[in-house]
């Protein structure tokens, strides 16, 4: 499955800014990040219901959005784009 | 055609934050914001690259990023979502 994460973290707070910091270590071990708040994962749907769990305990469901689009395969390959930023390599080794 | 458009604005400038309104201008009068960077735009292929040559010209291509996923109708209704934030109502009056 190919997952487009996008999220949108309140970080008025100090304590925003720490679960900023916490979604985007939940995505990043799951997928490639290819901007500040988009993560493109692939993944089986048993590690989406895992994904969805962990990142629901992170957030505050008052304040904080998260959203997940199911995408065909070959999506994120087709996605165009416009200015910075590098291609992900799905696939690949993932470097933190 | 279901485009989802995601961006990054850097905006430790002033100008970056005058490109960020822009951009988000420029994404209002198309589509649907869903979160601060993130809309839901339907729309004709035409209007793809109308869309895609405006955001072109907003942007700084060195600092910026946009990215534009092409998803299958029925996309954005099967979105699943974590949090704040209403679910918009594709179809209906796009309010200002």
């Amino acid at each position: 499955m190919e997952i487009l994460v996008t999220y949108d973290v309140e970080t008025i707070t100090r304590e925003g800014q720490r679960r900023l910091r916490r979604v985007a270590k939940v995505c990043e071990g799951m997928g490639q990040r290819v901007q500040k708040s988009v993560f493109e994962v692939v993944c089986t749907p048993a590690e989406l219901v895992l994904l969805e769990a962990e990142l629901r305990q992170e957030i505050n469901l008052t304040t904080d959005s998260i959203r997940f689009y199911r995408l065909p395969q070959g999506s994120f390959q087709r996605a165009s784009h416009l200015g910075a930023a590098a291609r992900p390599a799905h696939g690949g080794p993932l470097i933190f």
